[in-house]
């Protein structure tokens, strides 16, 4: 079973949920590894009931420190000591929902890109399972960065959906050939002819639709699509909840519709899918959100470790080989 | 009052739609003129017992023509004959439902930009009043771009919304200082140091909430950025419907919410707020979806003359000398 290295010491509330998160995993059969100031970690854990290893870590990486800077010169921060125990092989994954950028300079630096990719990317889980990246690591890309984007999507598809041959979309304006900025002219002339399942251009409406799989695009638009579907699901939650509060006379019909309302609002909280993927480093690395619950952290955990046992680094390989 | 001229052969459900948009927008006070081929659009405007004129066109521009050159060629085109009697001064405003390429071609050569205008620019209104420009008009864009965008934007703003001082962002994928791409970093640097009431950085998940009253961005990213809210929007009201049709114990409480159900699909439907606007040239340019219904027309229709008659023009004009 694949271990993970946690990051104590990441997210607007660690180590408190942190902790809590990876005890919730681990009583869940997990194999989790904390990483970060033992002094404060410990008695966390000894009031969490149950037994988590420890790693220390002197330091932390604060969010407002440069990412890449802070990396090189805080070798024993905690995010770059849980990237070295899977650069050693300690462990086969890392979950962090400390500074994004942190997570990527200590991927990069310390764990390493695998063989031929360029640039990894973050793939985000929308709520029907559709798979978009990269959604926010690579602002400005060249076409081949967005065909291998494609081709590491279609992994984490196979891996995490169990699609054996995923559709993967190029999100574009329009979905006619021809459509778009030089960059999705020339990365859709590559991806036609590719061995991926490659079913043409997607617009932005195709999030929420059952018609492609993996959505391909540079970081900056990704993750715009991705915030913008965010605002505009709390928006309509929100307008529904003010319709029906202005209905008292609706007051048992919406009592009792209530849990209906709750489960829609679960299956669109990003908490319960979890992070997200830093795909095209030597291990498994999820990004989990800074305002993360324990909630959130045991589900990152879960897909760490799904990541690691299902292959994912393995499939990665194998996609981008496939492209040469 | 605003003359406006509708082209009445564009949109996938023309002219039948069209006219009778142009009907309801007639018996509601608005002073329409109709262009396209008067054999087809006669009688169609017999039936509607509504007296409405009709400039003839000979032809008309079809989706998959090159927009620019057909244009150039086709001077008797519905779309050209429309923007020539803007061009003139025979009317104020301009709405369609046909290919938007053609559109802003007739726009950009037939009725020409205003004064110091780069690039014209779509701006596009979101369910709460939000605008989003570009919204597709430009894919690739300078700094200086974006920056006129602001205040044709901040224009569109104080015509339709009412709003003295807008709230104008810069669409990024943070809101800190710095973020972004090479685009919005130089774009940043001369928002803060422009006229307009600029508040920094904003994200996708601004888009709904009531911290921002126009998203100013590059036309692919706008277009995702809308496009993707509104396949969110589908997805969730499928969503909530499936959740419903599942417990059939509820079906009581479901019938009875069905009011506010329908209301909170109504006021997230692009066709009850109407087209997008085109702004920078020189006159009021209103693009309808192309599946335009004759309700959508109408809304376009009195968007543009609303826009003609609350000097949307000399609003651009002043938002664009006050940026020199």
């Amino acid at each position: 079973m694949s271990r993970i290295a946690l990051d104590g010491m990441g997210g607007d509330r660690a180590p408190g949920e942190i902790v809590a998160g990876a005890a919730l995993a681990v009583r869940n059969g997990l194999d989790v590894v904390l990483v970060g100031d033992k002094a404060r970690l410990d008695p966390l854990i000894e009031d969490s009931g149950v037994s988590i290893p420890v790693v220390h870590a002197e330091s932390t990486i604060d969010m407002h420190e440069d990412p890449a800077q802070a990396i090189r010169s805080k070798r024993d921060s905690s995010i770059a000591v849980a990237a070295r125990l899977v650069a050693e092989g300690e462990a086969q994954g890392l979950v962090s929902a400390g500074s994004t950028g942190a997570v990527l300079a200590a991927a990069a630096f310390i764990i390493g890109r695998l063989p031929g990719v360029a640039r990894p990317a973050i793939g985000s889980v929308y709520p029907t399972g559709q798979i978009v990246l990269d959604s926010g690591a690579n602002l400005e890309c060249r076409p081949e960065h967005l065909v291998q984007f494609a081709a590491m999507g279609a992994a984490l598809a196979r891996v995490y959906m169990g699609l054996e041959s995923p559709r993967v979309g190029l999100l574009n304006i329009g979905e006619e050939v021809g459509k778009g900025r030089e960059l999705e002219k020339q990365a859709y002339a590559v991806l036609e002819d590719s061995p991926l399942n490659f079913i043409g251009n997607v617009e932005g409406r195709d999030l929420g639709r059952d018609t492609v799989d993996v959505v391909v695009t540079d970081g900056f638009t990704g993750n715009v699509l991705l915030k913008g579907a965010e605002g505009t699901a709390s928006m309509l939650m929100q307008m529904m909840r003010s319709l029906l509060a202005e209905r008292p006379e609706l007051g048992d019909a919406t009592a009792a519709i209530a849990p209906a309302f709750e489960e829609l609002q679960r299956r669109i909280d990003p908490e319960t899918y979890g992070g997200a993927h830093l795909v095209g480093t030597g291990g498994v690395v999820v990004v989990a959100h800074g305002s993360s619950s324990r909630t959130a952290i045991a589900n990152a955990l879960r897909m760490a470790a799904e990541g690691g046992d299902h292959g994912l680094i393995d499939a990665v390989t194998f996609g981008i080989e496939a492209l040469a």
